[in-house]
């Protein structure tokens, strides 16, 4: 417990020393978030720091955290909104290093996972497709693989697909069976990024702007994946991204929730520090009504995290708990950032506080992982099912 | 973990077997609330069954379960109104017994304590007096305790005491030094009913009616308690309210959220058996999005209070998780409800289903317990003072 | 204008002085709601006062009022819970009264609608019918008329028909061709109470208790109404409902306008009259937020509702202006209600204020008259086919 | 009123045809908006088609329109976020023409209003000061006016002036007598931007980019104003920023009601034109509900403020009644923005759809012209006002 609680002040530490200082230069830069190059360097320090990659498998040189021990790190590296790049803990190479620990074949891990826990490349994960193909529904892929010789071709067309722009591979969900409206019948595909056939058409300028690679629109051309680089099971795909997909949704919410509580934070600071109406701006009792407010949301999206993360470590698929605690931080959090430049004013909706940043990188947690929509529509299925009984 | 589970299942059991058949027989009568009777009936089966007190420390006969432990148990017991009474879980007698086993001498243990486990006497706690005295800021008690030969004389003007109708003795919170507005110099003491000068005036009439022994306002006049009935240390009285406060709101919680998952249940059940718009009503897509969010609110209070039982069974006093957790939990509570009145259409406002009644018992939860704009400005400013240092 | 001024004056003064004093009284008599000698004590009263029936029209002794001018009368009589009654402006006579008036034949007009300006006689509309007839879809309407000799003979089953024990007669809606499902081919049809097989089943116990007559279940059984008494055309009684649709959803928020500001400001001269933390609660941050939060609701609804009622007043439908502002008045004038009883602590949901009591019978406001859920699904289906051509 | 309305549907029509094409081009440039050259084109082709200056004075070549006449001008051109620079109606002009109409000298008026209205030149609003100067409370005002032979010397720190960068002339509001603290002694003297001692300091980077000459912070050394140039009478500076103040409040409302329009109906359009889950997105339950409360919000914004509006044009301050409406306006506009980006998924959050460049625009428009927390403050000082009397 103690060295756990160390690795968080660690964590904290080198956030506010190393990565705050960078991360307001280069919020401009739309489509790079500073580059590879302050990726590597980020990351060789947090490596010399022993902060590296801390949910990585240990085998591969990872520090090994279960999802609980995880959290606290993950939010510590979130009040950084280049924090997760420089811990290599940002979607979606988390996400994939947790699908790749599970699936990989032993050439696999060591081809692909391994130099992903150790920073020596990036990775992105395409699924998401333009319409009609699978958004919030996955069930309408369309991208298919044909069986050739030797492997399959995919031919596709792709976008949201985060982190693509620089990516080293990329693990492809396509269709090996049934036509889009089914769900069965797909499977995931390595193929490095540079497999003829394989192009980030754009980025999707998105309102976020810290994540390296960008959200990318991708074309698939007659790429070739050689049996060897299928990712587990043939029309096993579905299965294995509900098996990404619960942790991934969980890191999510503890890097917002560094970003939120450092948002929260500085508007709080700001309010203890400014004179109106005669008294502290944090003594009036609308004031206090925002604190409280935030304070009540950041610790019931820690309380529902924790609640979940305990069923994941404890080998569930915690489907209904991670759809809950991501519904519920995702617009909780969004709340606290709200409430934050409320709190700060004018400042609020400047660049002379970070908190407008936070803001608008934040806002598409509601979207992305699936909307609030979506997940509130299969958490009422689930509720009418259990209580109800029978049911569609 | 088993026994556990299997306590819980059973006390589900009873409560639908035992307590809900007969609940809605007295709907009607507001100040009795089924009645003395009632209550011995129900919790001689309680005892008969192994339920009784299970919160009650085990030398006295109670179950002996912690924070955590009891909550499944005590929300179980909260899907009947009259549930809480049935196992003697009820406020106040369920803070008094937590109250008292950290407090007493032995001699009052055996006195107050071990009836009150026992169920064969029913207490309240005497604290809240009308304006301008302790209401939500209880430092402006009024009600004074003047020394004598051999004890204490009580003088003051006490309202919205639960369950003092009938009550077999009360613990009198009065000012033994100090004046009005200084929180020092509070002491409690321990009246039975019958003593010379206490008097229960009226059942102040509020809209929840399932509470035995109503809320009712009182006169201590020349009240004499002896050295020997005095509880804890002179002038320590507001020290006891707190040990005595984290964990009477947990529980109140816990009972709450039994009652509003019982409305919920009700309501999906409804929409799952009602057709319209050529159609399921629990497939409608507001429908949805009313059982989502109440799946997601029970859910936050669930994880928010079972991290403050935690706290609280570690030892700690939990005083800004407990904070939160109730005022979480009583506006979540109160929403899951409403939702619930809406999903039954005209049947949740009418007597042919329970969530009228549910809605009209919970409302009070926002307010009593310290209504929750007073828990956001202890929330806030403690924040303030843990983010922004110094402070008031 | 300020001829009304002086009317809302007068009114505001005669609920003040003959109705606030009586209705405690009559808080606890679940189904009479005072009474039918109540009732016409005060109606005499309010006759010898001139303000008598304000939007009944002239010639038959009502004040001819337009929806416009009859707005702040209306609120100001909903001030008390008895004062509709008083005033003769209740649902369903009042929205009865203005169905006659579009439609009745002369004949009708002089023996339905001339004594029911006057207040000799109530009315109820009877519409809705339990699962699986017509509730929220009006469409399911299940009632028959069958063609016999000479009139139609009516046979259904009818639930929570507002005012009905105790009425004089009925609008009956039958369905004279098509199936349940269906929405053409109902009828409207006057059934006097005393017509054999007219039977009030039960009181159906709601939460709102001030209604005279109550909600009740009702038997129609071989019930014979002579051609002369069916209302306006066969198979046009859903365009007839629709025209007493928008004016009657309107003057409920008149009324529960009156109800809500009176728990508002009553809560309002509470707060300003207490002391706490140092000072006037009212000067309390969040004491002012509550007042603010419910002075912007009471100036929304009255600024939609007067837009909605110059549509009416102007000869339009005004199905989307009413339907906007029946559903934001019901959400905001619970919110104001709500917000009130938290101002009042304690008090708040006791039966020392009037705020509980004013709470619990506006609660099926956003329920009754189509609840919220129905109304957003028609006003979004018109906004879609407004924006966006086309669609269902 | 039918000339009215072919105001506004040109209006439409103009901002569809030549200012969205354009506005997109111009999203990155932080601190133009275009630039200067851009305004004048459009503002050329406004006055060409005879749209320029609908709220200016007739004799100083404007159309004249009152409050209600001009808020669906004003909205149609809020549909496009350079529409109001295009037909010369953005703040603070907007709001500098309605003052100086009121108070300017005849040679004030032939110098300052009449090229202000007619495009020539653009002017600011000098009032906001770094804390602990005049923000949210303007009796703060720390700049000074020091009477000098001839005229005024005014030296002070502003920020946030709106339109600074490229402004012709300011209104500086300064204070002539009293301290900081002291509501009285402010003035307002008119300054061409030529002056010696006025200096841009820096825009302070803003989320919102669309308004020409940026939110900069500003400094005053030393600026002399002759007597001439004295806006109305000394010390009379507060009393005329009350003048200037509602007005300039809803036209704000006007023209981000019709960019929340258009982001609303762009969503629409989006989830009418998609597939998912088995039907059109448009028809599923939870986006109805996102349709329908966008609608009423849109409605209530709306009827607040025409009932804000009418208050204006009937000559009344109305400070009440634009400070709410203000303060709904604010937060239901942002909501419904918010809604809109949720209803487009993936694409609400990025460039190609407008909506994620609104919801960036809109947000400080809760926090400009008076945050929410200082309108409710106020609302809730003048209700007790009313309410409860006395006060404070």
């Amino acid at each position: 417990m103690s060295a756990e609680r160390a690795l968080v002040a660690e964590t904290e530490e080198f956030v506010r020393r190393e990565v705050l200082p960078i991360e307001d230069e280069h919020d401009g830069d739309v489509e790079a978030a500073g580059g590879e190059d302050l990726r590597r360097e980020l990351q060789a320090k947090a490596a010399a720091a022993g902060l590296l990659s801390p949910h990585g498998p240990v085998d591969c040189g990872g520090l090994g955290l279960g999802m609980v021990d995880r959290a606290p790190v993950f939010e510590a590296a979130g009040r950084g909104l280049f924090g997760p790049m420089a811990l290599n803990i940002n979607a979606p190479d988390e996400g994939n290093i947790h699908l790749l620990d599970h699936v990989a074949t032993p050439s696999q891990r060591d081809r692909f996972l391994r130099p992903l826990v150790a920073g020596t490349v990036r990775s992105a994960f395409a699924m998401t497709e333009p319409a009609p193909g699978a958004g919030a529904d996955p069930s309408m892929l369309t991208t298919r693989a044909t069986r050739v010789d030797g492997g399959w071709v995919v031919n596709g067309h792709k976008w949201f697909i985060t982190g693509a722009d620089g990516a080293g591979f990329f693990i492809v969900m396509a269709r090996t069976s049934g036509e889009p409206g089914a769900a069965g019948g797909a499977t995931m595909l390595l193929a490095p990024a540079d497999t003829p056939g394989v192009e980030v058409v754009r980025h999707i300028g998105t309102v976020d702007r810290s994540m390296l690679g960008g959200h990318c629109e991708m074309r698939f051309t007659d790429v070739f994946v050689p049996d060897e680089d299928v990712l587990g099971g043939v029309d096993e795909g579905f299965r294995y991204a509900q098996v990404r997909l619960g942790p991934a949704r969980m890191t999510h919410v503890m890097r917002w929730s560094g970003a939120a509580r450092r948002a929260h934070e500085v508007a709080v600071g700001h309010v203890a520090g400014r004179e109106a109406f005669g008294g502290r701006l944090a003594d009036l009792g609308m004031m206090q009504q925002l604190i409280a407010d935030n304070e009540i949301d950041l610790a019931a999206t820690r309380a529902l995290l924790l609640a979940a993360c305990r069923e994941l470590d404890d080998g569930g698929r915690a489907s209904e708990a991670t759809s809950i605690a991501k519904t519920f931080a995702a617009e909780a959090l969004h709340r606290v950032v709200d409430r934050a430049t409320q709190m700060c004013g004018g400042l609020g909706v400047s660049r002379d506080l970070p908190v407008a940043r936070i803001a608008r990188e934040i806002r598409p947690f509601r979207i992305y992982d699936g909307p609030s929509e979506v997940h509130r529509w299969s958490i009422a299925k689930r509720a009418v099912r259990r209580i109800a009984g029978g049911g569609r």
